[in-house]
């Protein structure tokens, strides 16, 4: 299946379930929604899901790691032979996203897009090892372009069949996290473009620049830019020239729930970035996604906003793998445990208002 | 054990654990305190628990039910027979808080420190019900004092008392909820009274009255602080002469947390009102509570902030029952398994900036 194709397959969340659902909330025993979101995120779960008994609890994370050419311009505080070393961290079970995943009963996945190690594929205590390289990391997008055209839809395709995957295994729901030193700088180049946002409101301090560092951060960003002029209605042209492996792979499970009818839960500022080029391809997808947190990344509410996404969790977190996206996996299965399960006024035969 | 007892056997959250805690924060392998307020919540479950390996996977929720002579007044949208009628969808599982708790695989208490009817002391599929029976109702605090000052006393010890029961069978984390038609009232007399803040300022919609029963609410709580002159400084006059029965037993498992040294995670409105109580009677014990969530009844955000408290989640919920705790425990326990689990930068082997 190629990129058209997938677009063309994606149908808008079922108008007619969402409205079904609506009315069952109507119906509980409780003042008028009075678990406020937990119903919006339950009653979206209907739509997505085509049901009024929607299930969530089968879930999986995939975290997409690639290297970024741009880290050669000083633009993290990390060196960047940390991507790999991360990646060993999750096949060990030792990262953050283990921890949460663990806690959530979800399995992990790793996806190798486009890091400079090799690592072989295995399975290790912390997840399972996919690799999927498209090169060894991205050229440096000061330069020129991160990437070509072939290797953008190569990195949503291998987004796209590894969320498929797991759909087919039976996950319910997919959470997606990344690993890349280097890529809130194309994150933060992307948010630019796609948004019209000026790049000093856009970018943040990533893992943790110091003043002279994201003053330099900024400046490489906005060179990228100018040099290679990304056109903002092209979403291809905007993952090529400044994006990033893992993010166009993030993009990829992002357009695999929509063609799939299943919720995918996006994490923080990288994520976000993966969801812009998704809902620029087609905007449908938005409504089979949750935005899981808000990161510290400045940029990040920015992004989210532009979606129309209500990000479920806000607790000043900015790490990224899918720790927040884990957490709110947690609060997502908490809506459809309560359309399903919770009984209404007539059922427990309590007194209406 | 009397109260005065309860309270000089209370000390502070342990600082120097809390120190510790916070080193090994500072060793993970990620950006410096890149997980936020899950941070916070893990070190200070340090502090409360005297460990750097918390754990709270042992949890339960105890709501407290109670009858208010004040819904006489007609400041609820619903009538007084639903508290009953709700007390036995809890011991069915058909409620709001039943739903969430099996999510969390916690077990459900619920206590009659005062309802109207009789249900008699059971087991059922959504929880064990305990007849602690005060009165039946308080008596219409617009009127006169809500309860006797032994009552207040009374329900104070029996949540002090159910609170030390499930800490004994091996309980880590406790969470509070409540069910009372009128006891918005109450809790906004009492958060009018202990934060200084005017009743309009204070008062919210409960669970849904129209503009007039807004504006007879508002009238009929301030009309009620005038008679009985609650003097600010003595949290005991406070809640026997505007206060619920499930208030005060709900004060009363704070005092046990604190006691005890485990964590409390607090719902909205009504056990904000007897956080407060708590806190009134002693600081201390709000370094020991957890704000589960920032309810949408508008005086909430006031009380919390009144005792520095920061709300975990803020998801437009407000119906009480503990469900704002519920949500929030997971996050909590997520904090505990990341000081736990993770591992430190030199155990992982990776680079650091």
């Amino acid at each position: 299946m190629n990129l058209s194709e997938i677009i063309s397959g994606i149908e808008d969340v079922d108008k007619d379930f969402l409205d079904r659902a609506r009315e069952r909330t109507d119906q509980l025993v409780m003042p008028q929604r009075a678990l406020g979101e937990l119903h919006v995120i339950g009653e979206q779960l209907c739509g997505i899901l085509r049901t009024l008994k929607p299930s969530v609890k089968k879930k999986a994370f995939l975290v997409m790691a690639g290297d970024h050419g741009i880290a050669a311009s000083g633009v993290s505080a990390y060196p960047q032979v940390v991507t790999g070393e991360m990646v060993k961290t999750f096949l060990g079970g030792g990262a953050g996203i283990n921890v949460l995943s663990r806690l959530e009963e979800a399995q992990v996945m790793v996806v190798d897009v486009g890091i400079i190690p090799d690592i072989p594929e295995q399975t290790g205590d912390g997840g399972r090892l996919l690799v999927r390289k498209i090169a060894r990391g991205t050229q440096d997008f000061s330069q020129g372009p991160a990437m070509t055209r072939d290797q953008a839809e190569s990195a949503i395709l291998e987004g796209f069949r590894a969320a498929k995957a797991l759909f087919h295994e039976g996950v319910e729901i997919i959470g997606t996290g990344d690993m890349g030193i280097g890529n809130t700088s194309a994150s933060a180049a992307i948010g630019a473009v796609m948004t019209g946002t000026p790049v000093a409101g856009i970018t943040g301090r990533g893992t943790g620049v110091d003043d002279e560092g994201f003053q330099r951060k900024c400046e490489t960003i906005g060179l990228g830019i100018k040099r290679n002029a990304p056109d903002p209605k092209e979403p291809m042209d905007v993952l090529s020239k400044v994006g990033g492996f893992e993010i166009g792979a993030i993009a990829g499970i992002i357009l695999a729930g929509a063609y799939f009818r299943k919720p995918v839960v996006i994490d923080g500022f990288i994520s976000g970035a993966g969801a812009l080029i998704a809902h620029g391809l087609c905007p449908a997808t938005s409504d089979y996604v949750f935005a899981g947190h808000r990161s510290l990344e400045q940029g990040h509410g920015i992004i989210l906003e532009y979606m129309g996404l209500r990000p479920i969790l806000n607790l000043d977190m900015r790490l990224g793998e899918g720790t927040g996206a884990a957490l709110a996996m947690h609060i997502i299965e908490a809506g459809a445990c309560i359309i399903k399960e919770m009984l209404t006024f007539e059922e427990a035969g309590v007194s209406q208002a």
